[in-house]
């Protein structure tokens, strides 16, 4: 349910200060039958006290059995219900990668693929190219293609066979089919608008496919990569923001693309984190917070690594990034939020090398907590916690419930 | 979501009894970190023995992060989830005040405020008034303004700037929005209907208009009360009763209006209870419940003072308050209900000294039982009952079930 409308008429502002950590698939599962997790498995003194202290429970983002993307993970925990708040994968894809939006804009997911002499799929994926060869081809596709009918065609290499179309111009509509049949041995499909009657989406379709024809003639000569394959046609979609909603002023501490540019859907200023040799950035994300603790009141702070290493399959290296993440911790209690909280934004046990739709261990530290059993961030201390299972979109609530910034609701 | 359109479809009439009784804002936080809440500390042998042969829960009973006030908390509780069964300001002060609302009347939240010289609002709340003071004003009020347009006029003091009108007439519509613009520097606003095309509420409207210049003449001597501000403009909503709903015949069992009136909105029969010294009247009502227990077969028993004790802030009193209740408690069971539950209708934890979204302990007792390891009938032992964390919602249905009042759902 959406719960947004609820809180617009609840929240209030107030001066204090909310922490909202996510250690991107912190959840895991054990390697062997009754071994530990990764979260079980680390050292981690400082969590281990700030756990003790606090109120623990575990989140399901989504819905029991499904496991989220990164953005339907984070859009539920900011509060925005990911099977209502939908993101269209044109402009996922294109967040990612950092791509800036405008309201006009419409992004498209696309994928290399091999055409038959006939004209049929013969491979969806075109051999799972190398990112190079993507890179290669894309730069000849972006030689020969930079405008049709007025509109700006631009393209960005995501990996392997996945690419970026963004079509910039005025007038475009996104309520376009995907011209990915599926399956091989038939043709691709036309760009249809959804709505005949529907004009701009009409437009985008016709320049999709004068894009798709235009590709085929470039890339006659490539022995596999030879056509593409649309899909996710969609505009950055325009919602309540979290300042418009909560009265927040909420700041998103995060390096990589993708993060930043989710958390600038839902209205948050993305603070400018200094890189230097870890593209994660820990030290460049405590600086950038600290910099900036009185200009906001909601600071959303990111880390990616235990979510990588978890799709590597590497369990040792995920233990190890929490465990980089318990040293950091002290610094960022020192700030004195008034409200901390911790999770992820879905589990990515390192046995399964991929996301997963087990709940996720909360931690939430704040003035009204009630007792309780839980003496780790774990997945199993967590179940033994106070604040019991939740959903994602029930985080944003507590959090402001715990800082003051809900009134009453009804008398 | 709405329970009850199934609840319809199964619920069957049965002689067994269902005794639900609410220990207003029971639920709460300990004083200190590890320490106990009011209920852990407050000595309860006869809720403790219940506690060991019964199966115990949390309930929330809006949504997690939502303080519910007294109206949605019952709500909930008798099965109407309060997101969807909205009721209006106007009405609820009403019912809080035991003033008898007909299906025509209207009733309409009202604040004395300081008007500037200019007409815009200097203080909302005209200082905070006395409550003899908001009464010597009301009187003033009531002498000349009596009736307008043919519809009846009627002032009821609530509390310092509070009071109620109600409209008594026919063909009044209550789709109007507040006249006060909540911020001063402005004048009040016009009343104005939601719609333009809606007459009845467009003459309520124009009534509300008059009333509000008529009072501004009647107090323009007055240094601080010489103007009114108004809202929630609502009519007393008509819902299908519990008894259409479940074929129950539920009495409620409560001496303050608000909870006589919010049972009435359900269509439980408030019954008669003498008072005598304390307002709470624990004798009043176990009399009135005794007198009672052939003539219904589902009792809403209700007592205020575990809320009111934590709203002032008086741990030792409100735990003093639970152990009254715990004196009663064999009085009872000696009814021997086929189903017995206890829960509040929000937590009110001392340190806080106000309604909290902390969920609430539930006891269910009856006949079909699992086992579990709670204990006590506290927050930490609730945590780890076996009905787990349940919707205030959930309870009628749970209730039904046990007294075996509900039908198979699907052949």
């Amino acid at each position: 349910m959406d719960i947004l409308p609820h809180l617009k008429e609840l929240s209030r502002r107030t001066p204090s200060k909310i922490l909202f950590v996510v250690l991107d698939g912190v959840g895991g599962l054990p390697r062997e039958p009754g071994g530990p997790t990764e979260l079980a498995a680390a050292r981690t003194p400082n969590l281990d006290a700030l756990a003790r202290k606090a109120n623990l429970g575990r989140l399901t983002m989504v819905y029991p059995g499904f496991a989220p993307g990164s953005g339907p993970g984070h859009l539920s925990l900011f509060g925005y219900d990911p099977l209502i708040y939908e993101v269209g994968r044109g402009v996922l894809s294109a967040l990612g990668l950092g791509v800036d939006l405008g309201p006009d804009d419409v992004a498209v997911r696309g994928n290399f693929a091999t055409l038959n002499p006939d004209g049929t799929v013969a491979d969806r994926r075109a051999g799972r190219p190398s990112t190079d060869e993507n890179r290669r081809v894309l730069a000849k596709l972006r030689e020969h293609i930079k405008e049709i009918d007025g509109v700006k065609v631009e393209l960005h290499t995501e990996s392997e066979h996945r690419f970026v179309l963004v079509l910039r111009g005025a007038g475009l509509g996104a309520r376009v089919h995907d011209t990915d049949p599926q399956k091989t041995g038939v043709p691709p499909l036309e760009a249809r608008p959804h709505d005949e009657s529907d004009e701009a989406s009409a437009k985008t379709a016709d320049i999709l496919n004068k894009f798709s024809a235009l590709a085929r003639q470039v890339l006659a000569d490539e022995p596999k990569i030879n056509g593409v394959l649309l899909r996710g046609v969609s505009k950055r979609p325009v919602w309540p923001t979290l300042g418009e909603i909560t009265g927040l002023t909420p700041a998103a501490i995060a390096s990589y693309p993708m993060y930043r540019g989710v958390a600038s859907l839902v209205g948050m200023t993305p603070l400018d984190v200094e890189i230097g040799d870890d593209p994660d950035a820990p030290r460049g994300k405590l600086a950038a917070i600290k910099n900036n603790w009185s200009a906001f009141d909601y600071f959303y702070l990111h880390f990616k690594k235990t979510d990588s290493t978890g799709e590597d399959g590497n369990f040792d290296e995920k233990v190890h990034k929490i465990e980089l993440f318990d040293e950091l911790l002290p610094e960022l209690l020192a700030l004195e939020p008034d409200v901390i909280a911790i999770t992820g934004d879905h589990s990515t046990p390192s046995v399964m090398k991929a996301h997963s739709w087990h709940p996720v261990p909360f931690l939430l530290y704040g003035p009204y907590l009630r007792n309780d059993a839980a003496t780790r961030f774990t997945e199993d201390e967590a179940a033994k916690g106070a604040l019991g299972d939740l959903h994602g979109t029930n985080v944003l609530p507590l959090l402001l419930a715990h800082a003051g910034k809900l009134q009453k609701f009804g008398a």
